[in-house]
């Protein structure tokens, strides 16, 4: 990963974001998944765009994308593409959803990007780099415990019914907790201003992005028993401002 | 109320996005107030300068406001204040809360405004007119039935233990949920991007500037019981981009 891995994430970003804004609050084919998830032809638009600059550039690389699947998965050098992440937000005309970039090596995330077209937020997070949202540096904040920690997640039901009773523990806990957002949380994690974001059932292609954004701003991502994300995670998934949360956090959601 | 009523309000909002856009993502004292709502330096700010303006320019009228309270509550119109609707958004750093300005004439929001200053939507409703987004006509959109509806709400734990039932009965009839979003949902009501919101514990402030835009876009407003929404309405409140949704989502709030 090098700056010229960077400057292509934010490329991609830019095509994204070109072939979503003409969606927004217009008209649009509304289907729904087997998952029961929705999609639109933004999300087919964003993912092609982002698809066919990759294949004229990085013709060796691979691709996993939430929409059209596996390109070359086995490469070492693999992006990972959410066109729109937060669809629903994205239908009701709510400009929190993003459109995830990640840049994996050898199964880590090196270079991750969320991206908001609409309000005009982008972090860019890059291993063994400071954060930035818009160019600026971001910095999670410090936060002495779960008690005085604001929460965030993007909704209750999106727990199933072992997972939401941890979920619950960790939601008395917290001093205050925000609902809605999708991965616009996570950026707010690296900027500062949530200090806990806890989720489950996510894909690779919803947390791989993440990672290099939240701990390149100081903060700590994990699944809920505190390991390290990657491709075999469970698709729980913490994030925090302050990486002292996160064993407060899992021992939380253990019962302990 | 008339055109001078409605320039005003956009000056209103004007000077509220003003006092509020310094302190948005930036340092700020933040309070929590005796009912556990949190306040800041912003909300504050945001009110005193709406206040100015009306008592130099509007001395006679009333004015009710979140943060400040009554003045000349008794007066034939009176100006309904929320500087920031959806603090614990403002405090993330999340552009979905709302400045909300409405002006009621004996007891009945005939003005209402819902002013985004950071991602730039403002709706405006005014009796007897269409409401508008950013000067541009909005409009509900049809929806036959709570089973087709995209539903929002802010959070699980805005309802008591009563009122919880009742909404997972709707939440369980609407063909998705979305949540956060505070007054911003209401907009997108407005807008035709969603079709029902259901909240209760909502003041007159949360409220009174949401019919005029709604019903303005022509939509529906009313408490869970179907009635028109005033100064003594319960804090129950269902919007519906098709009126004919709001007889459905009663029933099945009462259980029938």
């Amino acid at each position: 990963m090098d700056a010229a891995d960077t400057a292509l994430a934010e490329k991609l970003a830019e095509a994204a974001g070109a072939a979503i804004r003409p969606f927004f609050r217009a008209r649009f084919t509304l289907e729904t998944k087997p998952d029961d998830s929705p999609v639109t032809q933004a999300d087919r638009a964003s993912e092609a765009a982002m698809r066919a600059i990759l294949n004229a550039e990085r013709p060796g690389d691979g691709i996993i994308g939430e929409e059209y699947g596996i390109e070359r998965g086995d490469a070492q050098r693999v992006w990972v593409l959410d066109p729109i992440d937060g669809t629903r937000a994205f239908i009701a005309g709510r400009p929190l959803f993003g459109t995830l970039i990640a840049l994996m090596e050898a199964g880590t995330p090196v270079l991750g990007v969320i991206d908001q077209p609409i309000a005009g937020d982008r972090w860019l997070g890059a291993k063994g780099q400071p954060t930035t949202l818009n160019g600026r540096p971001a910095h999670g904040r410090r936060c002495a415990s779960v008690a005085r920690a604001h929460l965030a997640t993007t909704g209750p039901y999106l727990f199933d019914e072992l997972d939401l009773p941890r979920f619950e523990a960790l939601r008395r806990a917290a001093r205050d907790t925000l609902w809605g957002g999708d991965c616009h949380n996570y950026g707010l994690v690296a900027s500062g201003h949530l200090d806990l974001v806890c989720e489950s059932w996510l894909k690779l292609y919803d947390f791989a992005a993440l990672v290099p954004i939240v701990e390149g701003a100081g903060g700590r991502m994990s699944d809920w028993h505190g390991r390290p994300l990657g491709a075999d995670s469970d698709g729980r998934v913490l994030a925090a401002g302050d990486p002292a949360l996160i064993d407060e956090a899992v021992a939380i959601l253990a019962g302990a």
